[in-house]
This record gives C-alpha cells, sequence and structure tokens, in this order.
C-alpha cells in the first residue's frame, strides 16, 4: 500500500469481532509494547485499521481534520505496530506499539502527563522534545 | 458520599482542564498501577468522576444502562483509584487502579484478550473467574 491507496476492507474474521460507532470509529489505545507506559488515545475507521495491518505503521482517523493521520507524517514520531488488541465488546482496540522518540504533540513521552493530586494537576513528565522542531516553526 | 448521592460538580481545575463530548463523557482507560497492563476502556460523566474521586473507588457511567456504574457492583471486581491522569486535549482519561480480580465481565484479567495474528483472533487470557459466579446464575 503505498501513498494514498486505501481501502475499507478488513478481513472479515476482524470485521466480524468490532463494533463501529455511528460514526464508522473505534477509540485505540496506544501501549509502549515494553515497558507498558500508556501513550495516548486516538480513533480509527476501517480504512485506518486496514492501513496500520497492510504496512505495520499506525495510522489514525483525525477527527478534526476528516482524513487519515499517519502518526509521525510530520513530526517522525512514528509507532509501529507490534500487537492489535481487541477487546470484549468489539469496540476498542488496544496497539502495543513501538513508539519513536515522543508520542505527545507537547514533546512528551506520553500525552498522560498531567495527574490530579490535592486538588491541582500537576505535570508528571518533561518536555523531551521543542515541539518547534517536531512541527517545523510553521507550528 | 453514599447511596445514590451523587454530584456533578467537578474542582474547578479539573473542570476546566477537561472536555467532555457532546453527550457529556470522556474515555477512561484503567491501567493496573504497578503491572502495566491495560485493563478496559470505558467512559466517565462529571457525576462519574466526582464519585471516583470522593470515595476513591471508580465508578463509570454506562451508556447502555444510561446509569452510573460502580464498577464491581455486582461482581465484586471493584478498581481502587490509584491516579487519575488526563490527557493533552483534555478529552481522555488514564486512571491508574489497582484492580481485584479480574476487570472484564467474561472472567478474563483484561478485557484486550483477543490479539490480531495471521489472519485470525487469538485468545491471549485465560477465563480466571467463571462468569456465573461473577454475576450469579441469573446472568
Amino acid at each position: 500500500m503505498t501513498g494514498n491507496d486505501t481501502t475499507d476492507r478488513l478481513p472479515a474474521k476482524l470485521e466480524a469481532a468490532l463494533a463501529f460507532d455511528d460514526r464508522g470509529l473505534v477509540p485505540a489505545v496506544a501501549q509502549q509494547h515494553d515497558s507498558g507506559e500508556v501513550l495516548m488515545m486516538a480513533w480509527m475507521n476501517r480504512a485506518a485499521i486496514a492501513e496500520t495491518l497492510a504496512t505495520g505503521r499506525v495510522c489514525y482517523w483525525s477527527r478534526s481534520r476528516e482524513r487519515l493521520w499517519r502518526k509521525g507524517e510530520r513530526s517522525g514520531q512514528v509507532q509501529q505496530l507490534v500487537e492489535l488488541c481487541v477487546d470484549c465488546d468489539g469496540d476498542t482496540l488496544l496497539l502495543k506499539v513501538d513508539q519513536t522518540g515522543v508520542a505527545c504533540h507537547t514533546g512528551r513521552r506520553s500525552c498522560f502527563f498531567r495527574s490530579w493530586h490535592d486538588g491541582r494537576l500537576d505535570e508528571t513528565q518533561t518536555v523531551e522534545v521543542d515541539p518547534a522542531k517536531l512541527y517545523g516553526e510553521d507550528g
């Protein structure tokens, strides 16, 4: 699969196991396969899942941009798929991945870098990469 | 907080950090705090979050039953909250929990017990507790 070729077709056994929502999406949790760190949550449609399985590189569906979002396409912070897991109801995916660099657009390793303690949100991770370097100075 | 007392009020700093969807919900990923295992994904509204913070026991919002779902209320398989994390966009929560027994209604430790390999879904976890014992023979 190259360029903009996409397909909405999933293998029949996978299609049968999945319960997409009324927008044709399922939430997908990305976890670093060896450390167990939860990196992010994003959404996938059939085309994103099909591309991810075909290429081994994780592709989501961007709800805000309404297009396929090949994770790391601008920042280089790609995710290689190690394992795709389906939950009991088929309405959530767990992607065990190997994350290059940082998962979060803020330059932190994980998007879950804020923790609620004693009435305030504390930041629990530092910025590892300057976002300006990830995305260029044009934002 | 006891019985059916509920509040939709969140601490102001938490409310300001969260972006609920148009149903007033955010997805919440539950992770075993020490092993790193991802256990399940469910949904929370303001009342579920408020109760979870007040009691230390995780409470979700059941979309199918349209009511608060105190995890383990029937099965006894409760989740104690260890840490509540908020993602960069404020639209997903990561709950680090201490899971009693099994998280999945099928009697498996995690809901993500199916893994896609070589064109089929393999079960990667065994049933640890008979669901009939979790929920009684009336289902």
